[in-house]
């Protein structure tokens, strides 16, 4: 039995091109005890993965040349050597963007049901990595309190847009920041946002402009996705006492060279605070805000946005459009 | 009555140059109802001065041009129209460097008892802002347990050498950073400090070298006067889930371009914050900290270093060392 796997062939400087990568089909090695062969029917797209294809110290090993490109993925088990993950479970795994995955009881890898779902797609938004990196982002980093303004940047992305929408819920002002006028649109006439703010053409100090005519006061939370220019210009418009929940630095992952923040200063004026996180601190907890979330689906509180491409030959042409901005919602690949 | 003050004249561009400022003598103007004259003894030059000479919002408003740059003095009340600043009484206020300054009771200022410490220079030392922003800034901002690494940068400076001594007496590892070898060798014989590293010479990566070969798992907690190399460094040497208080930004202040940080991502990979701080933020306690320190200065658990530079035409010249780093302890002008 074969598989064909979208692969990692030279580690990108700067920005991905298309050789970084090649398809590669081969034959599937036979399981072993406690592996399960998962068919993959969608894979998450995510600015994370950019980070792991580079050979430098973080929170997770480098995706190795020759291996799959990691990316969470939902399919359903086709074979199993494992009675946990038995023939026909559906199953959200750690796993690569790939037509199938060898899963591993020791692995990042879940059964899930998809009878609790309108779409298999939403264990990748609103229910997966996405949709808890705004949920645990919002309850256990920035803790905002009814009427407190709420920043979000990349906001009519995949996790801005469940911020705002999340914060709203709470009783927040959210002002979320997008690039493009017609994101724009999108951040208040789709998920709620009171005021929007198109980053294209400014620098700090006019996005700092732009974000205290919209809350002269300043603001209380900032959920940051971008850095660059967004994070030094919610700097010049902190609030004293201001939490910023630092969650992404899209703009610094394909920059040649590091960008930075240039208004650290700003957090001893203003006596905030900055704190990084990753969604996988609160897994223990995950159950909890899926619940929480799926709740949300049922009742029709949140607008769940998903651009999904389809074939594993638009592998490398999806995971550009995260740099790029081309994605309207949580970006997906369907494998099959 | 004259009075001569030290003056600002023009902004710095950057480094401040002596033109910027000019000795002025002045008749004193009548006090008003409810003002007193302090006879000023002794001015803290401290790095925050810089920030204050800039027409930028801030904490607090720029100097006037014309008017005495503001700084922490001690000083006698020697004529009042307040009850509550009797002549004879001794005074600490953010005044001015000058020898006479007009104080109110709505200004900061706090009659002080000369009989609680061995030189009334103490007052801007251990028992001022700068030994509460060390003792707040490790009592509320970093809390580190006994046993976690504290990393201090400036850690032969005013706060930083007292930083680095309270937490050895919380039980911590204390690591300081300092520019050369006669200061790195006070670090460690005089101030406890178990290691010592010079960044002089160093990038943000060398720096991070030198802090894993003193504290191979990562630093808990990190004390930042300085920013530039000593901040990215720090950031790449940071244990999950560390605290950084960021005190002060001295590597940016004369700078003509912003430095910036360019390490921010490692907050997101270890889980880490940064909290910035100004020691007002807990003026109400500030009793309790000063009579904490006034303790551990009578038991003899404290170094408290000072560089006097006396006479009001040495006060640029003083102002200078704090950033060519050419004191040895708080940086005090004695004025009369």
């Amino acid at each position: 039995m074969k598989r064909t796997r979208f692969t990692l062939v030279r580690r990108p400087q700067g920005r991905p091109v298309e050789a970084d990568f090649a398809l590669v089909e081969e034959e599937l090695p036979a399981l072993a005890e406690g592996e399960f062969l998962v068919a993959n029917r969608y894979a998450s797209l995510d600015p994370a993965i950019r980070g792991w294809l580079d050979d430098a110290p973080s929170y997770m090993p480098p995706v190795p040349l020759g291996e799959a490109v990691r990316a969470t993925t939902v399919g359903e088990v086709v074979e199993s050597r494992n009675p946990a993950f038995p023939v026909g479970q559906w199953v959200v795994g750690l796993h690569g963007i790939e037509t199938h995955s060898i899963g591993r009881s020791d692995g990042f890898a879940s059964p899930v049901d998809p009878a609790l779902v309108p779409s298999p797609t939403h264990f990748l938004s609103a229910l997966g990595a996405v949709g808890m990196t705004a949920w645990f982002g919002l309850e256990r980093v920035l803790m905002p309190a009814p009427g407190q303004t709420l920043l979000v940047s990349a906001a009519a992305g995949a996790v801005g847009s469940l911020v705002g929408q999340l914060g709203r819920l709470k009783g927040c002002r959210t002002i979320g920041i997008a690039g493009g006028e017609a994101k724009c649109r999108r951040l208040v006439e789709r998920y709620g946002y009171d005021a929007a703010i198109d980053h294209r053409g400014r620098d700090a100090e006019a996005i700092a402009e732009a974000i205290r005519a919209a809350a002269p006061e300043g603001v209380d939370r900032v959920f940051e996705n971008v850095g660059g220019a967004c994070l030094d210009g919610a700097l010049l418009a902190l609030r004293d006492g201001a939490r910023v929940a630092l969650c992404g630095l899209i703009a610094e992952y394909n920059a040649p060279a590091p960008v930075g923040a240039r208004n650290l200063w700003q957090l001893i004026v203003r006596k905030a605070t900055i704190r990084g996180f990753l969604v996988s601190e609160w897994l223990p907890e995950w159950p909890e805000g899926i619940a929480a979330m799926a709740a949300l689906l049922r009742e029709g509180k949140l607008v769940v946005d998903e651009h999904v491409d389809r074939g594993l030959d638009q592998a490398y042409a999806a995971f550009m459009r995260l740099f790029d901005g081309t994605n309207e919602g949580k970006m997906i690949l369907e494998i099959a």
